[in-house]
């Protein structure tokens, strides 16, 4: 229990997993990758297509109707749904791989799950997990009769009910699909660590237009043939979106062919639906296609097992059917089955239209539900007998539950990795590097549930030292070790230069129960702002669901940050993801800005202990003063904020003239600088001094769980005295946060401005007014008393400013005033991370910054 | 003028365009798409390799010297910078292939723009736009002489000079590069209808593994041959990034052939730098390849020209050389050009190290400057002779400089397409369908500057009107007019599922001086964060940077917005595009809600005249009242914000007792339905209606140009009563933007929270409390002498929450109560657009949701 989180017993790591994830992983070890028996006699294609039509019959049921789910009597427009919603175009294709798959994953007892990129089909893998019988495990209400499937086809995209896409409320999901672009993203995040697991995942050619998606094939060169699991693209081609037809069914057989090799995949083609062929002939066609994907499969782990470990041609399956398939053809004289026309509900007005109505029964009725069903409405046995058991059902897989196989992370002590601080600021570390040693430790503990996920900067954001512990996953080709450096075909660090792969890698991972961060350059973050925004949910919404078990968190660690953009610009500066996260919901995000290197292992300490949160850590790279022992370190982070009486200068026992607080590293350094100032300057002046790590702390307690209550907060920020904040972020955000605060009357916060570029670091905090003369000077403006009487001295700053500001633009650096400045009762500098102090605020940053 | 910007005369339309952009038109015309002469002789091929060597000179000066540009005397440790910033790997690729384009562009007055993807090569950038004289003269500080030289090399990543990307300062760039992915998108939405502009764009290695730009080559699909400019892509596989090789580099020569031609190319692979060869032999081998592929290109556009506009394999270059080509080959015995050690600066202790700076000056003198530069440091003439003149030089072409190029759009009276309005709330349409009918117009008018681009979803987002008088561009293949609505090989309309797409040619065409409109679903919006970051950057410096003339605005329509996410759910729920649009710098933001048809009608006919902001408007697809007619539209939207006298029950000559205000189209029909009540219920209560349009006008003035003045402010919201504040989006934002106004004491916002998902309208503003009922709860809490004395009507208010929450989990659709409301003095209703009246607040949305 390290920082104020810990206050929320249900957060914390210990909770024992409940499923023995040993004996699980024994278990899928012994049966995976087994070649089929090649038997695909008639009762099983049969099986097959009774499974599929049951599936499109409770899809269908569940879009269009509120009651009447068998047709046991004609259907009545009263029966149909006042609003009709969901998506159906999609639905017929995933059901009709979910069918086979099961036939296979039965037979080869091959521990597989189920990524639906086309995440609005929720009604078919709503269906297939009532058919398996998970749906009726995990809801009790949904019974497995009549009653039960009334209330299943009732709840789809009602009030009350659950949402239409393949949602966390949907057992096997462990990918909506709401926002399109990252199917194989997860799946590879699932399927790395995890040797014996399959990976159907499903790619809608909608989907396969973003971006994310396009570059996301590339992953089959992060994956281990060994080590890993395998992960199975399907490309669903069923050739139309909500309103155009797709680029990939329209490109031609030859080009498609030529991309996925180009992908590095082996393509094989299935094409159906398309002419009269017969039910079982497809099933035929599709089965034996998958048998012989699956056993390439199989021959491949087994030459990884043999010792070749280098990357294959991974096969993938290219899956043409039409849009809608088995749905009604024409509709009101349009072409609708096959077209993008039946991608949503393609009878709107069944419920006020015979002549539609007319035409939703007869499309139910196509499915002969009479033939699937029993009396009391239950599957056939012969059917469910379709699907594997137990959790080899694909919605039962505890893979897709993670929480059920999540293993606490052996953590070593941080403190063990403390930076001697014989006094505050007498020694400087570059706070990230620090970290590293850290991880390093953490990587060898966890050999096969923690990775670290960076576009291309692992070393960049100083975490270099893992590479002595680990290295980077890669299994495209090898050049030697010239150029090679710590590139090798396992490792923990998974480094891609596309931000989209790193977060859904780890969503992936983490979802499937295992622990990881992203280090990221902090204005580039925002390119996932979107995925955030999904994650976040989906972990709002499984707090709420029983059955889904606490996963760990998604850590961040933007150690770029918008303060030292030395090698770019402008287009380098924004410090806005902090206020994207804020806005999540307050109970699954936590923002932290630890000021040095020991509240950096402190903070990350308890993110990697943490669940369902998604932690932002904001810790600048460049070299910077320790100012708090390890002791010192865990009390200020678990306080989350604290007055740092050191630096100030209060009188006991009287109320202090004016409080400066930071949040920040950056900013921590200017308010220490300013303080300097003013006790030289204005002896007399009582100053507090206050640093703020964990931002939610300023937030109310009715707002956020980590919460002061105001009489805290007025006991340290004072209820009526001038508060000057320096901030990391857009000011904007401290104001938010403190807006229901006695102080907040009296609240002055500099942080970041939309502005310009500069390449000195106190260039960048005095083009942004958050230098410590500036700081100064607004204690000056702010404190009534000293504004006549001192404007000298806030002549001096200014002028100060100026001088400082034509330093950099006459020498190219800081100050040395500046530079070279050290909080006064430093002492005698100690040991150090990270190269000479001499350097230490002003270096040449030769580790390498993003492009 | 309609809306309150209007006021800042600057950005009003109407600025004559200072070139003549049709006899630019012409001339480029007249010369476009000539074969080559295939004359490759010696001088010409020492030319082109004069002007590399002199590129990269300068290059590597700007990356390292201070002082002694030409090394006319020994290279001193203080004629280094004291901090070594930029990137070299990149940019010898870049210099050698502007060169080469330079020799084909003079011989072929090819009119030719260069897209940098790897914009951190800026030095190169820079040092070209140098050698052919544009520099110079839109900075005439930066002589062609020996001290222009130095100035030029010491404001490279310096304090108060340049930025060290391919930045709005570097002459000839559209693209910035800061943010790596949208090299491709931008190289198109410069070549959209600019039938004889070429388009070399190059793409790093790096930059290819992203998501956007994985998905930009299908770019093709969506060109038309004979009406849109070409794009060459150059694929500059240097093999390495900043810290791991590149997958595209490590894949073989196999799957990167297939990759590309599955990306619809014909590659054309060079390969140079990794052996002895000649300097004059590389050069006559890429010469030779060029003008096979520009030969290959005008073929192409001749058979265009001829009618021919179908698809072809359009050549693309893979370019491979080693990264960091001509710089030092190993230091302190590691690799470092051909490897990841080039990426940034290889010498980075040139100044503290004297082998270091033996190498550097060695390095600088490879390139034999003496041949290169005269006795007063200007280039030679025969070097200079390289390059093209004129505006064909690619640093100075016109398209570069889209202000250049710009023409108003011819605009019709968007009054014509005003909605009826007998009285208030007495007809109802679908805003953005009326939009629709507007611009329908424009395209007509319009036919070769304005472009709507969108994911999939213009009709979607109801403004299916267009296809009137457009269709969608599309090249891939046809299947005929059953499926292919709308479909066309030219077309106003671009569709394809990737935001990053939409918003990466939109911007591309902007720049280049056109006009154009992004509709897209406002949870999705967030996926180009990061991309409007960078644009809206982009438009702040260029504010700054008097030869920069200013481009069309960047016009979103956030239509599917996150109340009516009647398909979808959750995962599609979130309005903070407007909050992260809001962080960007106040002068080139705006934000508008328009609440009904006719305000929508005016908003964006300001934002289609409107220059150098982003636009962002929200206003829902579902159909909903006219409140104002054409004329109050227009008063109001200039106005920006207004009391709907109307609306309330205030007496003439008093304050009211409370003030009910809206921002955005659900909230203002909830706040009218909470006044009609409180009308009923409390007939001697004042009750004052507030709607704003404009998000901007709540902001103080200094805050933002188009902030109301606190007296106005304090005019129409009072100082001293409750406000109750109904917004679209995060609640957060208004308290922010009426933080410093008299009555942000008494402020109360109903906005959206992060909660769940549903699928009733007036669930979801009941879920948020943002109801008519919750608004007067809210009302009654608010006012003090309602508190005690209307309890009675308080719990009746909660009792109708409770009561509607039931009757949609019944019958999942609205209480009639609530669908059926209209304002009381609606009288008889008239036309509308959009589908039955009764339908009208739960209508069955057939129009299509996104996924």
């Amino acid at each position: 229990m390290t920082t104020s989180i810990a206050r929320d017993p249900r957060q914390t790591a210990g909770s024992p997993a409940p499923i023995a994830a040993g004996d699980f992983a024994a278990a899928e070890a012994r049966t995976a990758w087994r070649a089929g028996t090649g038997r695909l006699d008639d009762a099983t294609l049969q099986r097959i297509d009774k499974w599929w039509r049951a599936a499109n019959y409770m899809s269908v049921g569940q879009i269009y109707l509120l009651d009447n789910p068998l047709l046991r009597r004609p259907l009545d427009r009263d029966d149909v749904k006042p609003r009709l919603l969901g998506h159906w175009g999609t639905t017929p294709g995933l059901n009709f791989l979910y069918a086979h798959l099961n036939r296979a994953v039965a037979e080869r007892e091959q521990s597989t799950i189920y990524v639906t990129g086309p995440g609005h089909g929720g009604p078919g893998l709503v269906a297939s997990a009532y058919l398996d019988g998970t749906y009726s495990e995990v809801y009790s209400d949904i019974t497995e009769d009549e009653e039960g499937m009334r209330r299943l086809f009732r709840q789809f995209s009602f009030p009350g009910g659950i949402p239409s896409h393949v949602a966390p409320e949907t057992p096997g999901s462990i990918h909506e699909g709401g926002e399109l672009g990252y199917a194989l993203s997860h799946a590879y995040g699932a399927a790395f660590d995890n040797p014996h697991l399959l990976v159907a995942a499903v790619v809608g050619d909608g989907e396969a237009e973003t971006g994310p998606l396009a570059t996301s094939w590339h992953s089959n060169k992060f994956v281990n043939p060994r080590q890993d699991g395998v992960v199975l693209p399907i490309l669903h081609l069923n050739g139309y979106k909500i309103a155009n037809p797709t680029i990939l069914a329209r490109i031609g057989d030859e080009e498609l062919h030529a991309l996925m090799v180009g992908y590095g995949h082996e393509p094989f083609v299935f094409v159906a639906g398309f002419d009269d062929e017969d039910a079982l002939s497809i099933h035929g066609r599709f089965a034996a296609l998958l048998d012989e994907v699956l056993d390439r499969i199989a021959a491949i782990k087994q030459r990884a097992a043999e010792g070749d470990e280098s990357r294959p041609m991974w096969p993938m399956i290219v899956f043409r059917t039409p849009k809608g398939w088995t749905g009604p053809a024409w509709i009101d004289g349009k072409k609708t089955t096959g077209s993008w026309r039946a991608h949503q509900v393609p009878l709107a007005s069944a419920r006020d239209t015979p002549e539609h109505l007319a035409v939703l029964e007869e499309w139910l009725q196509s499915y002969r539900p009479a033939e699937l069903f029993d009396a009391t409405g239950r599957i056939e046995d012969d059917i469910r007998a379709l699907a594997p058991s137990g959790d080899l059902r694909m919605s039962a897989n505890p893979h897709t539950n993670g929480g059920l196989l999540l293993r606490d992370l052996r953590l070593p002590d941080f403190r063990d990795f403390a930076q001697d601080v014989p006094s505050p600021g007498a020694t400087f570390a570059e706070a990230p590097r620090v970290l590293g040693q850290f991880l390093t430790e953490v990587v060898r503990r966890n050999p096969d549930n923690f990775r670290i996920f960076g576009p291309d900067e692992t070393a960049s954001n100083r975490l270099q030292a893992v590479y002595d512990a680990t290295d980077k996953q890669w299994n495209a080709r090898f050049e030697g070790p010239e150029v090679d450096e710590h590139l090798a075909r396992v490792g923990r660090v998974m480094e891609m230069l596309s931000e989209h792969q790193c977060q859904g890698w780890l969503e992936g991972y983490l979802l499937t129960g295992r622990h990881g961060l992203f280090t990221s350059y902090e204005a580039f973050i925002h390119i996932v702002d979107s995925m955030v925004n999904q994650h976040a949910k989906w972990l709002k919404v499984t707090n709420d669901i029983p059955w889904r078990r606490p996963v760990a968190s998604l850590n961040y660690l933007l150690s770029s940050h918008v303060w030292r953009q030395d090698h770019n610009g402008f287009s380098h500066q924004d410090p806005g993801f902090i206020d994207h996260v804020v806005n999540k919901k307050a109970e699954v995000v936590r923002v932290y800005l630890p000021p040095d290197a020991n509240t950096l292992l402190s903070t990350y300490d308890h993110c990697l202990r943490s669940r369902q949160y998604v932690n932002v850590v904001v810790a600048g790279k460049q070299p910077a003063p320790n100012f708090l022992t390890m002791d010192e370190a865990v009390a200020h982070c678990t306080r989350g904020l604290g007055i740092w009486e050191w630096a100030g200068s209060e009188v006991p026992g009287e109320e202090p003239d004016v409080v400066l607080a930071a949040a920040g590293d950056v900013p921590t350094l200017e308010v220490l600088a300013a303080a300097d100032i003013l006790k030289r300057e204005l002896p007399q002046l009582k100053v507090r001094v206050v640093n703020v790590v964990d931002l939610m702390r300023l937030q109310d307690e009715t707002e956020h769980p980590h919460g002061l209550a105001h009489r805290e907060f007025d006991t340290i920020f004072t209820a009526d005295r001038p508060i000057v904040f320096a901030y990391h972020g857009y000011p904007w955000l401290i104001h938010r946060l403190t807006y229901r605060r006695n102080g907040h009357k009296n609240l002055h916060v500099r942080g970041y401005k939309e502005e310009g570029t500069t390449t000195t670091p106190f260039d960048m905090v005095m083009l942004n007014d958050l230098d410590r003369y500036h700081l100064v000077i607004d204690v000056i403006d702010h404190v009534h008393w000293l504004r006549a009487s001192y404007a000298g001295l806030r002549q001096r700053m200014v002028d100060a400013r100026i001088a400082a500001r034509e330093y950099t633009r006459e020498h190219g650096e800081d100050v040395p005033e500046v530079r070279d400045w050290v909080w006064p009762d430093a002492g005698e500098t100690g040991t150090e991370v990270g190269g000479p102090q001499a350097d230490r605020l002003s270096t040449t940053d030769t580790g390498g910054d993003n492009e």
